[in-house]
């Protein structure tokens, strides 16, 4: 067993699950959200300045134990949990590449979140293309269903 | 605290840290690598055949208490380590966008990982052109350094 320890929290315009979009870029245009992290951990924000786009990982309350197989509502044909972005996994960590926008005092603006308000930050990466973009990568089953 | 539990095992040709290249692309060609995914979870892969890239995640062994500051040796100025893919966070999580080539038994053959031989899987996501990739992002302090 691994611990973590929240470095922050999500600040989203999403109160339930219900108000969640499917993704964050589904809302147009898409609401400002905010990662306010802690007073302790805000040293290791020095020279996040110059990036436009931040990957943020995030801890996924989980509702209900795991499950390895679902049927997604909008496909019905079972899929493993891996093959999607379900919250639902063995180890609930989020993710979402966000457009930054600045930060004052260890909080930070950006785009692009789609999870609840009240979200545990668990960290914070720089995005780099020249490792993280593959914009002719291959949907698999959620082809049909790309939105973006 | 929140506890997390392996679901797998990545194999790579790395076997210590001084082995590991700075990034997963830097070796031309990319070698073989792949994610054993333990038995019990083999379930979750269903329906992951047609994507071409993945997302993993998984445990840095921390070597040494996180460091929120620290002085990159190829850069020579102090950095923030949310500002950076080093692996000394506070929750030590790596990521890496993966080519996928196949799986046989709960075995993924990927390329593009950069990690010690051995370390532990934490998740498997299907990499999403339309939320992950942002080819035009800008890598602030670390545009001088860019590879690939």
């Amino acid at each position: 067993m691994i611990p973590l320890t929240p470095i922050g929290v999500l600040r989203t315009p999403f109160a339930t699950i219900a108000d969640c979009p499917r993704n964050g870029r589904q809302v147009v245009p898409a609401p400002l959200c905010s990662a306010e992290v802690f007073a302790e951990f805000r040293d290791g924000l020095e020279s996040l300045e110059g990036f436009s786009h931040l990957i943020l990982l995030y801890w996924l309350e989980p509702r209900g134990p795991a499950a390895l197989r679902f049927t997604p509502p909008f496909d019905g044909l079972p899929r493993g949990v891996f093959a999607s972005r379900a919250p639902w996994r063995p180890n609930p960590i989020g993710l979402s590449v966000v457009r930054f926008e600045g930060m004052d005092d260890g909080v930070l603006r950006v785009r692009y979140l789609d999870c609840l308000d009240g979200t545990g930050l668990l960290d914070i990466k720089p995005y780099l293309p020249s490792t993280d973009a593959e914009p002719e990568a291959a949907m698999g089953w959620l082809a049909p269903y790309r939105t973006g």
